[in-house]
Formats: C-alpha cells, sequence, structure tokens
C-alpha cells in the first residue's frame, strides 16, 4: 500500500470515527456531581488525584482536601498548593500508615477526626470538589462506619475524589468513575530504586 | 473477639509490616532517572502525569512538557502552570485529535515537529523532567519511528513520563515504572454525562 492510498484509508476512518464521537458528546449531554474513585496497586491514584485538585483550582474553584494518611504528600504538593492558598483547605489529620504508628486505638480516633471534618466539607456546597485521599485506607482497616461514609457520600453537593488501594466494593457500586491503576512495573520493587523528589513526594 | 484483642493482634501485625518495610527502604537506595508509562484506556493518564508535573515544580525543578495532541489539557492546566512560568516550557503541537484533523500527511508533519522539540529537551539536563504527553497515541498510529524514539528515550538525561493508550510494548520494554489505568466504570459511556469543567478540563 502507498502512502496515498493511507491517506485515503485514513481519512475515510477518521471521518467515521468523527461521526460516532459526535454522536457521543451529543447524547452526553448530562452533569453531574461525580464520585470518582483511583483505586489499585499500581503508582498513580494519589497524583491523579492532586492533578484533578489543580486543575479545578485552576478554574477558580474551591477545593477541600482531606487527608487520611500523613505523609502521603509532602513538600513538593504542598508548596504547589500553596500557590492557591485562599481557594484550598487542606486538613492532614492521619499520623501516617498504619504500620508505623503501631496502634489501632490511635488510628481510629484519627480516622474519625478526619471523617468528621470531611463531613463538613461534604455539606458545604461552596466546595467543587472535595478530595478524600486514602480514605480507602481507612475503610478497608473499618476504622470508620462504612455505611455512614457511603450515606454521606451519596448526599453530597460536589465532585469527590476517594483515593486508595482496597477500594470498597459497596464504594465502587455507587461511584460513578472508578479507574484501577494496575501496577505493571514499579521501580522499588524490582530494581532496588527509592522514592525520588519531584517524582513520588 | 474484643477490642482489646484486636488492638494487640494490630499491633503485632504492623510491627512485622514495619520491619518488611523498613527493609525494603534501607535496600533501595539507587536513584535513577526514570521513564514512566501511564497507559490504558481509564482516566486519569494525563492527569496523573500533569500531578507529577506539579509536584515537581513545587520543588522548584525546571520541567519541560510537549504535547503530541492539542486539546488535552485546557484552561483549568493552563492557569496552574501560569504559576510556575520562569520553570515551565509548554509546547502544544498537535492539532486535536486525528479523528478531527482527518488528514494524516498533516497529523505525521506536526507528529515529527512535536518530536524535534522533545528531542532537544530530552538532551537539555537543565529540565529536571520532561512529560512526552499522548506520545503513545503518535507512536500507535506509526506516524513517528519507533526505534528512533526509543534510542533517544534511552540516552535522556531526566526524568520522563509518557501517557496515552495503546503503549507499544517495546516502549513498556524500556520503562522502569509502568501503571495501566484500567476503566472500571466510566460516566461518559455509561450514564450520559458529559465532560465537565474542573474534573476533565
Amino acid at each position: 500500500m502507498d502512502e496515498d492510498e493511507k491517506n485515503r484509508i485514513h481519512k475515510h476512518k477518521m471521518e467515521k470515527r468523527k461521526e460516532f464521537q459526535d454522536e457521543l458528546v451529543k447524547n452526553n449531554n448530562k452533569t453531574k456531581e461525580l464520585l470518582i474513585v483511583y483505586t489499585g496497586t499500581g503508582k498513580g491514584k494519589s497524583t491523579a488525584a492532586f492533578g484533578t485538585v489543580l486543575r479545578s483550582l485552576g478554574h477558580g474553584y474551591k477545593v477541600g482536601i482531606v487527608q487520611f494518611i500523613k505523609g502521603a504528600w509532602q513538600t513538593g504538593e504542598q508548596s504547589a498548593l500553596s500557590k492557591f492558598d485562599n481557594l484550598v483547605t487542606y486538613e492532614v489529620t492521619g499520623e501516617g500508615f498504619t504500620w508505623n504508628t503501631q496502634d489501632r486505638e490511635r488510628d481510629i480516633a484519627k480516622a474519625c477526626n478526619a471523617w468528621e471534618i470531611a463531613e463538613k466539607m461534604l455539606a458545604d456546597d461552596s466546595y467543587k470538589l472535595v478530595l478524600l485521599d486514602e480514605l480507602n485506607i481507612v475503610l478497608r482497616y473499618d476504622y470508620l462506619p462504612l455505611n455512614k461514609v457511603l450515606s454521606v457520600l451519596e448526599k453530597r453537593k460536589m465532585h469527590t475524589i476517594v483515593t486508595g488501594r482496597n477500594a470498597k466494593p459497596e464504594l465502587l457500586e455507587i461511584a460513578d468513575l472508578v479507574t484501577e491503576m494496575k501496577m505493571v512495573k514499579h521501580p522499588f520493587r524490582e530494581q532496588g530504586i527509592k522514592a525520588q523528589q519531584g517524582i513520588e513526594f
């Protein structure tokens, strides 16, 4: 097949594709406050959430963030967020990963405290986006009553993102958009490479 | 099992986990300029890349971005990036998705032009991170010679992120970190919901 032939076939295929895309866009005309879940064992869950937060801030929207596990975000994120001080409410309530604290009762108390803050945000429609970072971890360990969390999420008034591995099936059930970040290759485990500034924190 | 028993078992489990984590961190002491690929059909690929860009900018690192498909990032991203004007070089070279242009020759010319810019960035070690957004799309249509792209990527001097569906197996082969964003639930297709400002653009 020569180049002209390739070009002609490409044009035909793309015309059909455009018809399909246009139809899709025409039919998809509803708006909805989305519940978005990023889960799975791969990298990029909190990073995609952070990217969405910055996108919203870029539009001048008010964003609330509750971090259920301290330490997931560090100086890089905080410095970027500080450029939007007037728009972002950022609460870090947890105390690090559970293997660092090793204290279940204290972890539960912190999770409840974080959830109280989250609940207030989720009821305040001045926020256009609320991020509940690593909420899945806390739910996985049953540190919060799942039914209560789900019922608050169902009543929320804004786009909401939940991150963390091992999302509960009941959460996926009520979510609008779910992406599983699947680990295909990971330099930590396989190559002995440490977490590097600017990439992982 | 009562709460005391649960707390005791938890503590024991987390002590073991901490030993494992500490060992992992101790053994993982290498640094490397990572080649990161975000692929798959799920949402969050470019968003996770954008999140990593903002994290790096937050550290004061210089970042280069080449967008191989125009339109993937819009006002939200651009406004966030503009807060770091002195650190970020942002080149948009493509002309929209291939079903919009419908012109294969023109798409190829644009891809080559974008790649020239990318190649210069990848040779300039003042950049700490280079993002090649939607490069996978261009490679998938064979608009660029794969071997040439791979050899430049192997010689690059900084962390590099490549996004887009249908990543070539040869690219995954040389990558350090690969996450497949797997679509579990998507509101466009299933619920007739349109792309919304602050979430998707």
